[in-house]
């Protein structure tokens, strides 16, 4: 399976991709660490069951970012967010107070 | 079916999700403005069959965008680049060239 912390990033992305049953057992495993054994008892289903269910996930979330690129265009932003002000810290001109208050203002676009 | 330019719209943020025969007849419907009957004649199929595959397609789109809201995101955030766009041009102590600067360098992000 993949990174740990990637299927964790790519499920913020996409959840809204995935069944309830698919969500809730998927933020078991990966936000809420539990084992397969611990979300195979809370489900009533084989610790066999619960792995191949996040295998498919898994793989359908990076299926998903394969074809529409969220999380990779999210990092873009940032580096983009971050050529901006590094540009800008180099303006005499501008106070630390006005490139903090863009900085801010940019975040609140990247995350809208 | 839904307005044209708002599916024209939803094609640009999930185009990767259809199929590319679906992808080939949305582009001629709503991006090449070919009717339902020039399309089925390139298609070898009917009229009938080209409007049903259409109106699904139309659908899946408003579904997707239903559950990630990416055109919807994309309009918040040119609200937000608005705003701070707003605020700083109120700041005497910025120049116009830094605006236009700041500006260009949003377009960039809200577009990666």
């Amino acid at each position: 399976m993949e990174d740990r912390f990637e299927i964790s990033m790519l499920l913020d992305y996409y959840s809204s991709l995935l069944t309830e049953k698919q969500l809730n057992i998927m933020n078991l495993y990966y936000n809420e660490d539990l084992s397969l054994a611990e979300i195979a008892d809370l489900n009533n289903t084989s610790r066999q069951a619960t792995f191949d269910l996040i295998k498919r996930c898994s793989k359908q979330l990076s299926a998903y970012e394969e074809k529409l690129k969220l999380l990779d265009k999210y990092r873009q932003r940032v580096i983009l967010k971050e050529e901006i002000l590094g540009k800008l810290s180099t303006d005499k001109n501008l106070t630390k107070e006005q490139i903090d208050l863009i900085d801010r203002n940019i975040d609140e676009i990247i995350n809208a």
